[in-house]
């Protein structure tokens, strides 16, 4: 496998520094962010490593050639917003910038874009399950078609009563991700994994490697802590937040042995990026390098 | 403490067959369900042993008599609509009769009544908050005027997307209940509590009863039971049917040992009534009273 | 479900004798043991409380009446011999005396007869397969025109050297049941299930219950102790006995409330005959009924 | 086994009162407290159900015709001083009155007499050592002679400030008494076991039963609460009862279906009496004779 | 955080050498000894890399231009007497020894000093708290004077029969800690957090850092291993050593990642210092050299 | 301890290419393969980076200077072959061949050769000891006689229905260890202990440390990992990898920082070798290579 990290936690780095860190520090690859120029609209997002709005074949010239200067890989592109946001005039935004992602993708040469299936987090799963159908099928077909894998992150962006009660990504559990690819059985649709979202949705995050290993085009490496304390106050239909806190790989739930032994028997092969947003490491550009540091000593003791 | 069971499992029986049978069985008490006649809006609801539309001093007498001639107690009368309904006519026809029922508590010389707090499911505990001030504390202060003790179950009444997604009682945990009682901190409300619902919700269900046992004012034994395979399927946010199943005590999560352990400790000295929903025992009168029986047998090893 | 017993513990009672125990101590069936007249070949074997061997009408109506006398059914016939054995000659006897079996229980109208695949112990599991394909498709095939069904006890009936390497029972894990099941599709074959053996071979109890529950047409209530400091010894490749210690149910590894709970949830409301091969008390007649009325009444408390 | 009951808890009942409860309630037999009429020194001692002051044969006769007519047994006549306390004047005291209930215990026919080692809580095992060669060994010499065992109870006898630091009674751990027994080898010298207080000292219960197995004379049947939430507080180093908290059987840490399962294994055919120091069932009368028919419903299910 | 190391393990070793082994390891601080020169009283103490008896400015920039060239910090200053011995004139002389050790802290510009608060063993918490409520504001307040931290070490120096029943440090609990900052509010007095012997007081060792977490002015990375098979022989009246074993982090009971990651979540950004008391690796003093490094190894996967 | 490998993963690599490897990556030590030259008769078995066919003093003073130069150290001879092989002229040949690796290890200066007991798998443990009994006692005189050691594997060599059902190595668990001893009490026979074998035999691997500690001669450190799901399907009477998978250390069932706990404390300073049989990581020589590296980093947290 190839360790990298996702380029959200470092903002006000450039590219170049981006690849010179990761390279400086030993990291195989790197996940780029793509959002498109501008305000964020949230925490962790509207990172900007790679404008692809004017994309074109000098611009995936000079950064191969950058990448190759450093020996790092881009493990894919990403940009995670909401595909199936309620407004549909939003949501068509959205779309039409996963398709410039795409597109930047083959340029590069990069076979692999990171992105949500979306969600209207005021209806339930059956309830989006038209949207998905009208939306997905032909942006899978685009990808197809520029040879570009998509991998869906199983985070149900579900954190706060913001995105009460269903979150803004439907595809967060083995049960829908087999609808899912039962829908579109595309080869070109698969999962960017990451096993903390499991943890606290209380899935076994061990299990879906053995069923879906096929389709786990990505991997996040990130880790959540569950404090019984706050759990036996507010109970499971409380908001995420209340009872879970993102943590770096080593500082969670997750046994990271176990879970590179079932990885690795299953034949993943491809990418595992740290991705930071543990808060306790967010106070300064130099933590969060720290913290992407930290997690590769950690991680580097399962895997290679 | 005092065994008895919920007559709402026995909806066939008249009030004298339901009496007759938890003498025959040794059952020191049942809790009467007091539905108002007519057709059940959900199942184990509309039940009705004791009609108190019309009630008098002389139906009371007449209650009474049977009871101690059969030497069985009312440990509580019981009925459990959304007294927060978004329809508030729908809504001020539950806290009516929710007074009726309080009214006959108070001839019969019981001064226990069971009930929900009641939710708009389609909005958040806090967007419910201002109704619960509104409805609760005039129908607290009544209840008190007439010697009467309102015990709230701490059921979610979230189980399948009919409740989706906050379910139809906000009074289902610590934080909760907490912040209840600091804005009603009358005696005259407390906790009808019921350790099943806490398992599924992940909720210490002992812990509780440190801090809140004088104000648990009656008690629900049932239980239920967690399927890892299912919720490995569908996390905890799906709805709460598709990954638990309610059984009865000794067939679940709960360790009765233990709960009766802390409960003694705490002072608790009333109502233990069984509550049958468990559907494995439901295709009969004569399994549902198998049910209690057996529930009555298991149970009599870890209270007296 | 119905709780019974497993009449070869009280071998030196006879089926009058039997009958009345079972009565006396509110037992609702009870498995006959059935093996003929003579000498036992192993420890709890040997023991003939019906005797098939010139079985008529007349007997079964003989046997009918006292049943229905003392209120007492007969949950299965039972008879455990090798019917794989290596020498044919003997296996051949004992396939004969399983068709008696299955004649008798025809005529008394029960529609239930347990045994055991058997095994040649000295070969794999996949040597002994082309036996079973010849020798099981005939009997249950008899069995089927008789209207009896087969329970199999998925015991693999090792216990010391004296049954190394194989033991004398195909039929021990679910992986073996699906193949047998596939092999003979049958509805008249079934699993005699004993929760006991699958704990010492290390096989989840429970899991079973949901894909073979259909196929489940009797329980045996044993249990086991796993004494850790025995199996850190000598490991699981000694011989089972060597580290497991059967006991009466409650006395064992079994998380009875969960097993009831499962069983009764896949829809099983057949017999539940305890089997006591739990030395301790073994002393007397006097213990072994001892034994018999302690794990009723442990058992109790989880089903009825 | 036999089920009793330690008599300490019915002070203010006589003899015949407390043998017609055990009758009534089906108990095979009763430990009689024999402490010299007066006032208690401590909770739970002080009780004489038996004045073996001036014990003759015609007393016990008398006490032998009331138990032949109610069919009870004495399991052993009870006595738990210091007889290694600091004044040796007082411990002379007991010391004397230990050889008068030996005797008595010799006129009954009854072959068991529980007591205490004793200890100087002042100082430790090491220093109590010499005392403990000094007192006991001409103490079972005499026991011996009247052909009565001596069951020493493996209590600490350490619960407050008040025995800080090493309580009342030196055998309270394996070590201990295999120190002791190498000290005294007479098979007059055996355990009184109380697996209760190896849960609090973190001693695992059942290994000393393979160990100690012919050295059980006879057992207690009680149980503890460890709450976590106290012993995070205030650490092992904290006098006992400010973390643990003695419960009936059924209510606490111990699994008595484990536990009767090994000391079934070991050969043990003796009494197995309840004690009852919980002070939730301590009320009155009423619930303390309820205590022990909820304790004796609660171990059927494991003995017999 | 910063990673350090007591240097009570090398005592051969110069101040110079201290610090020139911290350099070379990628340390980023160390805790110096400053017991007074002379003989060490027990294991790991007398250990002297400042001397404060004579202590000056001067001396205070030599070893801050040493520590500046070397690029390591002093974490701070370690003195671990008994201040509350029972003989007053000896307490004395540690009092007077951490008010040396306090100045020099403040000449050095560190504000941290580590230390004990002391018992008279022999006594119970409640007859040390008068002594404690006699030295321990004066002391506070001569080192708040000064700009100078306490960090009291939370070890019950509790280990052998030496310190029996009560050990010389009265701050192992964190209801005793509780107590302590009531009795001294000042921001002046902390703790030393050293996780390791919690785990042998059965104390959660996670909890206290929500509680306390603005009160951890240091960290100590110790671990220790409870060995069952030794606890079942003597229980927890023994003295400690005979039941636990001090180990280097890793090789104990801690979960440190667990550790780390709510040590975070608190905000702690301290000093981290491994203590080695493991007696494998005192061989030599390659040995403990080694033990360091291999401990920062450890632990630098869950902290930066 | 010293960290090193077992040569036999590196088959294509030459003995001075082993040993730069070694050097490179910052190995203490390689156990070399001493199989003689020819075909592997099975899969990590045949490889040779010692010929001992007819090795001399200028071959053992070649490597011996190869060594010294890049400062990596031979921890042992290793040989696997089946000594009690069925057929004795076929075991006869593995005799004779350990024997001359002996007599390499004595020229070399090594005093280590690691190898198996053997076992005719067809028989059980019993009927294989008198052929143990005629072959070890003077095999382990001529190890003796050269000043060697040995160190039996405790691997029981059973993984597929090719070994079935006893596997081709007596030396599996404690009881026959001790048994081993018994026979052979001379200190030239040792354990080469692995841990991992222990896991899926279900045998504690700590608690031999204890009591064999002293026999322990050299130390492998290899994995496996059980997956619940296929052991539920087959139980433990299938072929070992039906149910495990063997993987490298990090990746699997042991408690490494426990296990290097305890080691550190029975004594244990000898060498601990990567045994490499994890399938996902053999795809290529760069591939075993990296897993080396990656176990290493992995225990350097826990050993020095």
């Amino acid at each position: 496998m190839k360790l990298g990290f996702v380029s959200a936690i470092l903002p006000e780095l450039s590219l170049e520094e981006v690849i010179d860190f990761a390279a400086a520090e030993g990291f195989d690859c790197v996940e780029l962010m793509c959002w498109p120029v501008g305000k964020a609209e949230r925490r962790y997002a509207g990172v900007t490593h790679v404008d692809v709005s004017e994309f074109g074949a000098g611009d995936a010239q000079r950064i191969n050639d950058l990448l190759a200067a450093k020996g790092v890989e881009i493990s894919g592109l990403g940009y995670y917003p909401n595909p199936l946001a309620p407004d549909r005039a939003e949501a068509q935004v959205y779309i039409d910038h996963i398709e410039k992602v795409i597109q930047a993708a083959a340029l590069l040469g990069v076979n692999q874009v990171n992105t949500f299936i979306g969600r209207d987090w005021t209806r339930s799963v059956e309830d989006n399950w038209p949207r998905f159908l009208e939306v997905w099928p032909p942006l899978v077909g685009f990808a197809g078609s520029q040879g570009v894998r998509i991998g869906i992150e199983n985070c149900p962006m579900f954190f706060t009563g913001d995105e009460w009660p269903g979150g803004k990504n439907l595809a967060y559990a083995p049960a829908i991700w087999r609808r899912m690819f039962e829908a579109i059985p595309s080869p070109t649709l698969g999962l960017n994994y990451d096993p903390s979202h499991l943890v606290w949705l209380r899935i076994d995050y061990l299990k879906p490697l053995w069923e879906f290993g096929e389709r786990i085009y990505h991997v996040h490496a990130k880790d959540v802590r569950l404090d019984r304390q706050r759990l036996d106050e507010v109970g499971i239909l409380a908001t995420p937040l209340e009872f879970h806190t993102p943590k770096l790989p080593g500082l969670g739930e997750i046994d990271w042995g176990r879970f590179f032994s079932v990885l690795s028997d299953v034949g993943y092969e491809g990418a595992v990026c740290i991705e930071v947003e543990d808060r306790a490491y967010e106070g300064s550009l130099a933590r969060r390098k720290a913290a992407l540091v930290q997690s590769a000593r950690y991680l580097r003791g399962f895997m290679s």
